[in-house]
């Protein structure tokens, strides 16, 4: 039974590059052609980076061509702030290694997602402590002179509270202000409990469209909106239907003693197998998530970690330890 | 494989009475002794009114003696203020039916949970809607003469928020203000998806130690407090060990025909059915919960049926309509 | 001693049409030449249309020529449901007559003002509660066919919090989406206690550069946006400056039985004046406003009177009872 | 003209002891007797001590025996959390000085104030971010074993929002919990505005009834309580009689060149002073207060110097530093 396809018929998708190329590597039981993958090591965290080189990968991936970085780090999850510090400073290595900008280059930052529901909050919590600059560039105080790029931010809601597609709301935005960047904060669905608030995604491809806790309908990416665009996102969800698909593969490796039962197990059709899990998930269907009971707490310490992130990138003459002086 | 064993392996509770009754009635293959049930059927509910008469049933249920009433409300989960006026007309008839208390008696509220943690703040969003008159009672308006009883309510917040058990907040406030009832509202966990949101359950037994979404430690009830409390929960969760269990069972029903097969899952024993599940639910573990994505807005609506319901059963001389000019 | 030059100097805008007028009719002992004023009385408000005329008209008034309708409620600040929803169907009447609009042109809520400073987070709160219909439009339920016309609704936020210009938010999103119309909520200043949480004004001009709580430094007006712009703003604070000044001329107010005394207070030059006010206003200075305490639950309140007129006014076909249901 | 009779006609208290002794020192023109008073000075602050010492003294301040502490930290107001961290260290400082507590006392912090109303919710703040410890005592994690006392922490609301007299609660929780010690925090009104979210008052006689923004009705004290309160404030609002009063008295000031003038000023009885006052404040009256435009933000910054402060306090052998990476 192929994953790939049952989670496409559950309307799952897999919002990170770094699960969809093991579940795609499993599926092949070989390199996936057309995509590199390595790995950094730190004490606080493994960052693993997929790059997806060329159509081929782009087809297998289900992803644009383009780089997408993965900081796992479970003490994100841990309330910390020395280990929050030190993974805020990995982070902002990571991403000045994929924005790649001018030092006066004007930044967007968008925090994707509604913010009345908990789970998909994560980006109106960033925008919310992040260090906005823009309006103040001309007369900024003189200790800040020369250290501060223009950033502005928005938080365009969505699509359920505005009436308005984002995208929408985020173009007629970029039109007017003309930002040479955006970064796009977003709460991803992971396939795995463990990802929850421990990990990051960072993608220089934007955000495409049906992505996102909140499945965004268009994309906000380069092609879209006319400049770069890199997408930041922390995994806050299980689809349910993964821990209900999870649980049955778990249970045949249990029966793998039995050949004919595990037989019988790999010849049950996509069809009946969505069916079962359709039935478990009652009616609220890809709507039922998974999330940890503390989920407000850890979205508070993620957004974070993330905003201090984001001003150590954009602002890198400001130390860690000063910009906590002009930060919320 | 006992399905009860395996909740209480892995720590999960069925706090609906409806539900524990249907889990032991399925296992026993026969009625539960000591334990009555019967239905009335409503255009917008269906009550379901369990009453646990014996010893015997106490021990089979593992609840205390007493009334537990279901109200099962699908409408409950929708945007439809009509449908919402009817159930919290069901819930207060169903409410004064197990107050049993004289038109003057003083009433203190408590909303039970964690206001930071969305499943979890039923009880503190019902508690800053409810009509609180206790200080009002001398100097009332003089249109409401003689309609309101002394009502007072508190969200005393969970033991890691204030250092202090929950039950010793309540004691303390009731010791010094001595309501002849308490009613005490909490959310609560359901092995049914279909109930998130749908379902009230009242009972006459209070609340019970280790119950509800955040697991209170000591009971809040006759004995602990001193006057009767009626606990008033709706069911905002389902263990994600539950979808787990769910799922698999929903995949051996399929295998049925091949009795090998089922005799085989049938074999398993529950350590390792246990162990299947642990693995797939991480490290959260009974942290682990499954909520719909809207759950911000299923808690907000379902808050405002609860205290309309309530303060229709504790102030009968108000019209359905009245009230509401003098609720937020 | 001149008023509307003190003011001036002091930075304090009269955003009221109605009170401007007042002081500019007591400065000049005689009608405002170009400036029509006329009053109707319901039993829960009174109705006052000021209507700018001519280029005099606007030169005196210091606004532009236009419609500014003041509905003056007293029970808007009071808790009675019955009180709100007969001046919510003032407004509702008020605002059609304003608009001039088809039955099918589509409308852009606007909720103008910092979510974070209580006094000034009236258009957000009324954004929240908006019923947004715009993304509906073509699969709209049947019993609601024909009643809806497209309406989005976004809360820009204001300079400090994004970066960028809320007038250039706006436009942004207008060039995308292309509304008939905009409506643009927004706090007020008044210069009478009063006033605060009763009196609702509308104008059919747009908001003019510098107005508001939060001072907009560009308008938002059928120049700016290319749409006309109706603007509906409820005061919530008083400058203090104006109460300083007024507890002065009330004291001189006692003293004009001695001509001596009164001459003397007519000769204080405005400059003297201005720096008494300015020393009792301390360090705040104009950001220095008079609010009643409960303000918090004021803006609660008539934001929803406000939302529900807008909802009455823009889906005449949906009754006044009718429309709650679909309402959060 | 007498200010106290005046201010207290106004119905307005000056929760501020070192306010209370300017005014009265002034209208005696001589040492207030049995109150002694003295400053240090700080870098970032000026710390008053009031100490009322006998009966006398507490009948001119109209304010029980004991010691009034007045940190005004003018930086406290700024945005600079290196000028935020001095400010706490002095508050720990001054805290311990009066606290006079063994290194194992238990202490409950006790929020005042309505969490709905801005200006009143400082106390609510302060314990959203309080180290609670009381409950991990037994089991706190090993790197802090020995450092940490019992703390619990709770925000017990006010009489409209519970129908309970805050006093009425906290007796109840003491009874039920045995502290050694409350803090209980407030916000305060001043009648300077240069002293909003600059100060912070402590005094060792606890809570007085009708003090602080929300007026308590009952107190809260040694003699109420039965433990040692500390209180402690920070003036966030001004009474709008005051600023009302301000400016007139500054006016006169101008006019004391002319003694006819000054005279007649002089002569007006309080009566007719007061009447003045009260039509300046309008349908509020004493709830019409003055408060900063940003006071949602200086509660934010000041709730955060103010736990960290008593962190400090209480769990003296951790550090300034490492107690961050335990807090919120």
């Amino acid at each position: 039974m192929n994953r790939s396809t049952l989670y496409s018929n559950l309307g799952i998708r897999l919002d990170m590059a770094v699960e969809a190329h093991d579940v795609i590597r499993r599926e092949m039981g070989a390199d996936v052609p057309g995509v590199r993958i390595f790995r950094t090591e730190h004490p606080q965290a493994v960052v693993t980076t997929v790059v997806v080189e060329s159509e081929q990968g782009e087809q297998a991936m289900a992803k644009p061509r383009g780089t997408y970085v993965t900081i796992d780090a479970p003490p994100l999850r841990e309330n910390n702030r020395e280990a929050h510090q030190a993974i805020s400073t990995i982070l902002a290595h990571e991403l000045r290694r994929l924005l790649q900008i001018g030092p006066n280059s004007s930044v967007l930052v968008v925090g994707l997602g509604n913010w009345n529901a908990t789970p998909d909050a994560l980006g109106p919590k960033v925008v919310e402590s992040t260090l906005v600059t823009r309006h103040l560039h001309h007369f900024a105080p003189e200790e800040l002179a020369g250290h501060l790029r223009p950033v502005s931010a928005i938080a365009p809601g969505v699509l359920g509270l505005t009436g308005i597609e984002t995208a929408e709301i985020i173009k007629g935005i970029v039109e007017k202000t003309g930002p040479d960047l955006i970064i796009a904060i977003d709460a991803l669905a992971t396939r795995s409990v463990d990802r929850i608030a421990t990990s990051i995604q960072l993608a220089n491809t934007g955000i495409q469209p049906g992505s996102g806790v909140g499945n965004k309908r268009a994309g906000i990416n380069l092609e879209t909106m006319g400049c770069p665009v890199v997408a930041l996102g922390i995994p806050t969800v299980v689809h349910a239907g993964i821990i209900a698909h999870e649980a049955i593969e778990k249970l045949m490796q249990q029966f793998q003693t039995s050949p004919t039962l595990y037989r019988l197990y790999k010849g049950i059709n996509p069809e009946a197998m969505q069916q079962i899990i359709e039935e478990v998930l009652g009616p609220f269907q890809r709507d039922l998530i998974m999330t940890p009971k503390e989920i407000d707490q850890l979205i508070q310490q993620t957004s974070r970690v993330v905003s201090a992130g984001i001003a150590q990138a954009l602002h890198p003459s400001i130390g860690p330890d000063q910009w906590t002086q002009y930060l919320q």
